[in-house]
């Protein structure tokens, strides 16, 4: 049984944002997400069915829910919970270096 | 909606090992997990009936499992998959600094 590293590895190249599945299930997921100043598409917001819970391991990110006036700043471990159906968007990454998510997902 | 940060508010005496819930469902949980030097009982093996996704958040943790002959080694962003059953035990972590864990069981 060996160890993988979540800081390694990351793309050489990162034309758009990256999202791999470490897990894999029918109703359950665990993703490592790879930004590198990437942001949502103006007036995009993600509406997602499934509960989310996600910490920034490496970087930073500006992380906007749509029934909030302001962004939520997020550096190396901060976490948030976002419910279903909770409308949000990334603002901003640092374009200086990987932001580096884990997202978990489940119904 | 706030950020909350997983290295935060470690519990200032660590008698044992401490694991808090940060998500808590009936077939899913995360767990936030502080280890200052603790280890598994001598003869002790964890045999969980969920399976198990983990990470090395901070610090340093050898992970031993029954069918192997040596334990692992990890530390910040290494991370594991432990299918249910898979009988393992934590050998050492560091005495010096807080280990911090973040697991993920599910069903």
């Amino acid at each position: 049984m060996n160890a993988q590293n979540i800081f390694q590895h990351p793309p050489a190249s990162l034309p758009v944002e990256v999202a791999e599945n470490l897990v894999s299930r029918a109703d359950f997921r665990i993703e490592r997400i790879i930004s590198r100043g990437h942001c949502s598409s103006p007036g995009f917001w993600y509406d997602q069915a499934e509960n989310e819970w996600v910490i920034v391991l490496a970087g930073r990110a500006r992380l906007r829910f749509e029934a909030a006036a302001e962004s939520v700043a997020l550096g190396p471990g901060d976490y948030l919970h976002i419910p279903a159906h909770v409308r949000h968007r990334v603002d901003w990454t640092d374009p200086e270096r990987d932001t580096v998510w884990l997202a978990v997902f489940y119904r």
